[in-house]
């Protein structure tokens, strides 16, 4: 069972957390008060709390003592929730779902050799694909925590500066507005200013894992990003999923990664199974369309850098993490090019254009279209359900 | 009269809310529950918060009403705190300070010319010294909120990859340790998702400002920065001044700055006098020296884009702010040699070593070294201070 964990209200009432079970969301802050989390110890009031920090703060034991409890809970012949259905049980239909977590600071990487391989193909064709540092660290950047909305919520086509046919810029709505498929990390544990967290440790500050759309302005995002990195090109918004996947429903679809060749300094090396076997794909639905398209499939097994790796760098200078801090893994893209995630990617820079069943041909995002990113593991036996955004002027 | 806001406590009272009076500073707190602002309309207990972010998020009319109520508390000639001293007044000697505000997201602009175009002399020695992109908008990236820290926090060297002789990585403390000598803006007031703040409503969105001091790892910062920005060669530690000057000080010091030319587009136009005159200087004490030294005098007069225009660019795809938010200006350099604002530019990426008075030789900073930075307006009508760290191994 996945057991996600997320933030839901209804009708009005107070954001709460709750967990996914298929078309219902269980209501832990009642689950709390009916008494069944009573004996493991701990202040059953995180769960009337507006996100998950609270509870996440209150570190893996308890983490993985509430999970186990909710499997006995929801597994055991006797259903012991069963007579208080009423009142902890709600369809997923009518409720509203909430950011997950309080962001403090969101870091975005580049762990994709595909994507950065593409990129690299497109804007520097004279030049090796990557860079020299790429398969020695992974390159990251710190991205926009405030912009940080939780799926459903429209994404508002941003203007900006953009060069004109002149190359002197111009102003207005972007005319390359882009979608990213990402995995998020939620960091559940904190780590101290001036002490870095070592591989073998790295997993054990991870809460769980979030869809993640990092919208992209293409054009306002080239023209800026010389030489400090993308800015308004990036920060006017990005979606997550409302589900926070628990790191340790993942176990059984860790598997190795692709080989790392230039071996990584020490800091970086680990032989564990530290790479995930995550289905995604990305739908597009067109205003004008009845109909949603699947437009890319691939699988976090491809990136580069594991999530291990990306918090031994992201703290070995002795940044500190805090719980509630965001990283992405930057784009995922696969070998073949209906597995790129993005349509920079997909559709070339707009030198290939994509045509849709419904005879829709895009190059890159339109006002009205809805872009769904969705995951899941095995047989759907963990499912992150969706992270959508729609399109508006 | 500064009176510039800050969190204090003394002998491990709760940290609260202060305001510097020379050597004493002036608490809040208890001003307060004397009764002093209560008819002013707002919840005293703001100033009872161990950071500035509740007061910040009343609002203008709030903010302007406390200064005038100080400054006629503190002017009249019958001096109506002097009776409640002992209460109210702590020596500064006594006191710890604190961070002022909760950050929720940082952002560093590239705002002056001079530094600008000296970076790029130094790395892009063939080419233009400004990119294309530089007099069109105020280039910019996000940085790490979560290592921010206080005037006076030990700054720990910190280590990381950067390129060894034959140009692959190497491991180790960053062997090029720099300052970096800039101003602090601090939001407080929120801007919405998806709505630009125009150019004229800018600075009402600009509580004060701090001195900030913007630790960089050279060496680490060259090897990671392309594509995406700096990273690890930034984000282990920022300082902070205690004291936040209010905006509403400086209008005596607004002055125009230097002409634009290319004339930016319209959302960054504006003919009001933007710019400040805050002296600012640079001051190094090595670890066996029992003097500190002056390495660079400058002004923030020199920068090319001025507050109005940072806040309007960063807003303009519709990225919203929020109270506590941080902009710097990226570092302040003066058109001579000896006001530079970073040991990259005094020395020349090292290549002209610093000698000071007492016969030290610097080109970054070693270790036990402090470095304060001050700044003023005036004859010291207006001071913020100082900003102070130690680097140790």
């Amino acid at each position: 069972m996945t057991l996600p964990y997320g933030i839901f209200s209804t009708d009005g009432s107070a954001p709460r957390v709750g967990v996914r079970l298929d078309d219902q969301i269980l209501d832990l802050a009642m689950v709390g008060r009916l008494g069944f989390f009573d004996d493991l110890g701990f202040d059953r009031a995180v769960f009337e709390k507006p996100v998950l920090n609270d509870f996440m703060a209150l570190g893996k034991p308890v983490w993985q003592a509430v999970r186990q409890r909710l499997l006995a809970l929801l597994t055991q012949p006797e259903k012991p929730l069963d007579a208080f259905a009423d009142w902890v049980l709600f369809p997923a239909s009518r409720a509203t779902l909430h950011l997950p977590m309080r962001i403090g600071d969101y870091t975005d990487f580049y762990a994709s050799e595909e994507h950065a391989t593409n990129v690299g193909r497109m804007f520097r064709p004279q030049g090796d694909p990557l860079l020299p540092n790429w398969k020695h660290l992974p390159v990251a950047y710190h991205g926009r925590a405030s912009s940080i909305v939780v799926s459903g919520t429209p994404i508002k086509r941003p203007a900006g500066q953009f060069p004109g046919p002149d190359q002197q810029p111009v102003f207005g709505p972007s005319q390359a507005l882009d979608f990213e498929l990402e995995l998020g990390i939620v960091i559940g544990k904190p780590s101290r200013l001036g002490e870095p967290v070592s591989i073998a440790d790295a997993e054990d500050h991870v809460f769980g894992f979030v869809l993640f759309n990092d919208w992209s302005a293409r054009d306002l995002q080239r023209w800026e990003y010389q030489p400090l990195g993308p800015f308004l090109g990036k920060n006017f918004a990005s979606s997550v999923s409302p589900w926070v996947v628990p790191l340790e429903a993942l176990d059984p679809f860790r598997m190795e990664g692709p080989p790392q060749d230039p071996t990584p300094l020490p800091y970086l090396q680990t032989t564990a199974k530290r790479h995930f076997d995550i289905e995604l794909e990305v739908v597009l639905q067109p205003a004008q369309s009845a109909h949603a398209f699947v437009i890319s499939r691939t699988n976090s097994r491809h990136l580069y850098w594991n999530v291990a790796q990306l918090i031994a760098h992201h703290t070995v200078n002795g940044c500190n993490l805090n719980v509630g801090d965001l990283l992405a893994t930057g784009t995922i893209s696969g070998s073949t090019p209906d597995s790129y995630g993005s349509l920079l990617e997909l559709s070339w820079n707009g030198t290939r254009p994509l045509t849709l069943p419904d005879g829709s041909v895009r190059t890159f995002l339109e006002d009205g279209d809805t872009v769904t990113l969705r995951g899941w593991a095995g047989n759907k036996q963990i499912d992150w359900g969706e992270v959508k955004g729609r399109i508006i002027a």
